[in-house]
């Protein structure tokens, strides 16, 4: 470093946030309260400059993260190790930073990534539950997993996915992706844990694959329904509607 | 039944509740939001005529419940099968009803327990969670979990606990409690879950206890110290802070 230069650290963040009391990740019009607003406060205040923020996945409103990953530039000379319990002192209770480090500069949270992983708990009892319902879809009936992962088998690998992207979102140029995995797990108390990972998710993308499962689950659609819809690349032409918000989670991000 | 005699049931029900937003379970002064308050307005909707709730445990304010019992008699000739799910229609998202049945005429909620079990979650971590942050408490360092069974095995048994009870309460006619059993398990990721059973508690009770055993945890109080401020039966000797409501839940009322 040169003496007089200034200094730049490029840092990345490791983030969760409860997504029930937000507008989604991304900064939209004025008075949404949205986590990038809320973090951007924050790490503009602690660094003592604004920032900006560039986030791995745009979670949309009422979508959970326990690994959303968030990177951005900065000539504070804030200390690193100690940036994660100073933000979370300025942060609300509904977002915390879970850990923060010094990456290369070339770093980008978005377009550094090479996978996403999510998370969709559903709880199967009678009842719905007043705790679990706040990060979980309740169904009252129990869900067929083995149905579930035959026709859902379909779907892992590259294809275009644009028949499960939410209808009249820009999709950005391409709505291929590469599903790389998709798993589906009883849990105990009636819960199933749906986890996929993929190169990039399009819009809604995650909500409306395990929408389709879902009814695949309840013996509510053919098999080989999926598949259907997948090769008819129509968002139109999926009969399933996309699974609730409050029951999904960004888990992790890997580069 | 005599014909023309009004038939008078008595029901019980499991319910559910997140405590954050609520002002404690029981009724209080006009304007706070209780969980009594919500949840009989949703009873007396159901039934069509007001009814008294009676509850095991009069939870305070922040507390959460996964099995709090309450009952009441009513004249409806509401099927109980379809009670939970007809009033969960009715209830805000943060209380639900989990189960209903009828029950013999001589049950009450509150004087027919003879026991109740109550959870306290602490998570061990650097960071604090966003998510998990609602319902347990954040301690930064590990807790020497050996070290809390050894001191809290000296609370078990039948003791008079007004040196755990909360300052200024009317603790009623006796303070002498059986705590039946206090376990401390370590659970994955850092978590550690304290669960007590008495047959009653005083008020702040469970708080209390846990805020004293996280203070021999942590290694801040004497080998004894516990003991010392049982016998001691002096709230004001207690130099441990109670732990926060957020982290306590009403898991289980057994008659």
């Amino acid at each position: 470093m040169i003496p007089g230069e200034t200094h730049t650290r490029n840092l990345k963040l490791i983030v969760e946030y409860d997504g029930t009391d937000f507008a989604g990740y991304q900064t939209q019009r004025q008075g949404l309260r949205t986590v990038q607003t809320v973090l951007g406060e924050a790490v503009g205040e602690i660094m003592a400059h604004p920032v900006l923020l560039q986030a791995a996945g745009r979670t949309d409103t009422g979508v959970h993260a326990l690994g959303q990953v968030v990177s951005f530039r900065t000539t504070s000379a804030v200390p690193t190790q100690r940036l994660a319990i100073a933000l979370n002192g300025k942060l609300p209770r509904d977002v915390a930073v879970a850990a923060a480090e010094e990456v290369d500069d070339e770093f980008h949270a978005r377009f550094s990534a090479k996978s996403r992983t999510y998370g969709y708990l559903v709880w199967t009892r009678r009842t719905r539950s007043a705790i679990w319902g706040r990060y979980s879809l309740h169904v009252r009936r129990p869900l067929d997993v083995n149905r579930m992962r035959a026709e859902g088998a379909a779907l892992v690998g590259t294809h275009d996915f644009a028949a499960y992207a939410k209808m009249g979102g820009s999709p950005g140029p391409s709505t291929v992706r590469r599903l790389e995995r998709l798993s589906i797990r009883r849990l105990s108390e009636g819960r199933v844990l749906f986890v996929l990972t993929a190169n990039g998710f399009l819009r809604a993308m995650v909500r409306n694959i395990v929408g389709a499962l879902i009814d695949v689950g309840k013996g509510r659609i053919d098999p080989g329904t999926l598949a259907m819809i997948l090769n008819g690349m129509d968002r139109d032409a999926n009969p399933c509607a996309p699974a609730p918000a409050h029951g999904l989670c960004l888990l992790r991000v890997d580069y």
